[in-house]
């Protein structure tokens, strides 16, 4: 489309290749299963200088923060729409946790992408702000309606938080404990099912099979 | 004890030393608010050579594991001593979770060790195999425990690990989120207290009040 003739502005150009070495990131994170790679090799392999990514990203750490938003905005645009849906509160709540996981299963580097800026004074700070904040206003918003429709008990939505967060996390940082103490090499599709029912089935209906009255 | 005269064998004096400067280590982790401490200061603070900690520990990535397994070590025994005593099954299952809880609370630099640990290669192997792969045993000990009893629904071991454990980590980890999408400088005994209380309940109750029937 950039070879009829149209001259893209220098705009487009830029965002054109900016994506394209957020991409690049993304797919060789992917390959070698690991989040060390380095600038150069995402020049080489992007085709543009190297000196755009610093250009662009200032330094390896901006270019994970650029790639978290980038991978989680699309994510979390998503999540803002089910807010507004005509389904059921629950179903919803349920939409949600499932959306959260396939994340992590999709972009297998995202869970260490998300830790590392975590552990950062200063990213960590912004993906709090630009992550994990529009995360739990979503979720606040759809545990009140499930709340509200009387379906629900009452539950602190940062408890809340914290513990699906924690439970979404886990399993795919944890891939040595999978390996080491469970004996399992990776997550594949047929995990991921099962860890999304386990965990709904847990958070709404609880292990208890005959629950004393509170 | 060590001044009455009586002299102690070079291998008491060796534990004696290690001991002190693994405590050392936590003291200064846990006044300073982070784990990055160096060698030198834990020598400083301890009154010991600083060449004695390379001698212990090789590096500082060893002395860190040295203080998880010593920190876990006898929590990771009264986990075990739950599986046998003659307490309700479900009580005993409560215990092991307020347990994990409480060791992330009184050890605050514990969860950034764990993740270090965890995202080394080589460590991780070694906390999975040394503090992961008991605690999930002990657990599925205690899960048997409740599921033969006739109160528990049955659930895979492996996603019960997963789910609790992230949810007890995710807190402790998240303390940038904690401050920035809640407002919340840190984690207090209520706080602590209410995290627990509120994580039981879902485990054990689930959030349906008219739980549909499958």
């Amino acid at each position: 489309m950039g070879q009829t003739g149209i001259r893209k502005s220098p705009s487009r150009n830029r965002e054109e290749s900016r994506a394209r070495l957020l991409r690049t990131a993304g797919e060789l994170m992917a390959e070698r299963g690991t989040i060390e790679i380095s600038l150069s090799e995402i020049a080489q392999r992007s085709g543009l200088n190297a000196a755009l990514v610093k250009y662009y990203f200032g330094n390896k750490q901006g270019l994970m923060f650029a790639l978290v938003s980038d991978v989680l905005g699309m994510a979390l645009e998503q999540m803002r729409g089910l807010v507004g849906m005509d389904l059921d509160p629950v179903d919803k709540l349920k939409l949600h946790i499932k959306a959260i996981i396939n994340i992590y299963f999709r972009y297998p580097y995202i869970n260490r992408l998300i830790h590392v800026m975590l552990e950062d004074p200063i990213y960590g700070q912004q993906v709090a702000a630009t992550v994990s904040k529009p995360i739990a206003d979503t979720q606040r918003e759809l545990l009140e309606g499930a709340i509200a429709s009387g379906r629900f008990k009452p539950i602190d939505p940062m408890l809340f938080y914290f513990i699906v967060l924690g439970a979404c996390d886990q399993l795919f940082f944890g891939q040595h404990i999978l390996r080491v103490a469970f004996g399992i090499d990776g997550i594949d599709d047929d995990l991921r099912r099962r860890y999304t029912a386990t965990l709904l089935d847990i958070v709404l209906h609880g292990l208890l099979i005959d629950a004393p009255q509170a």
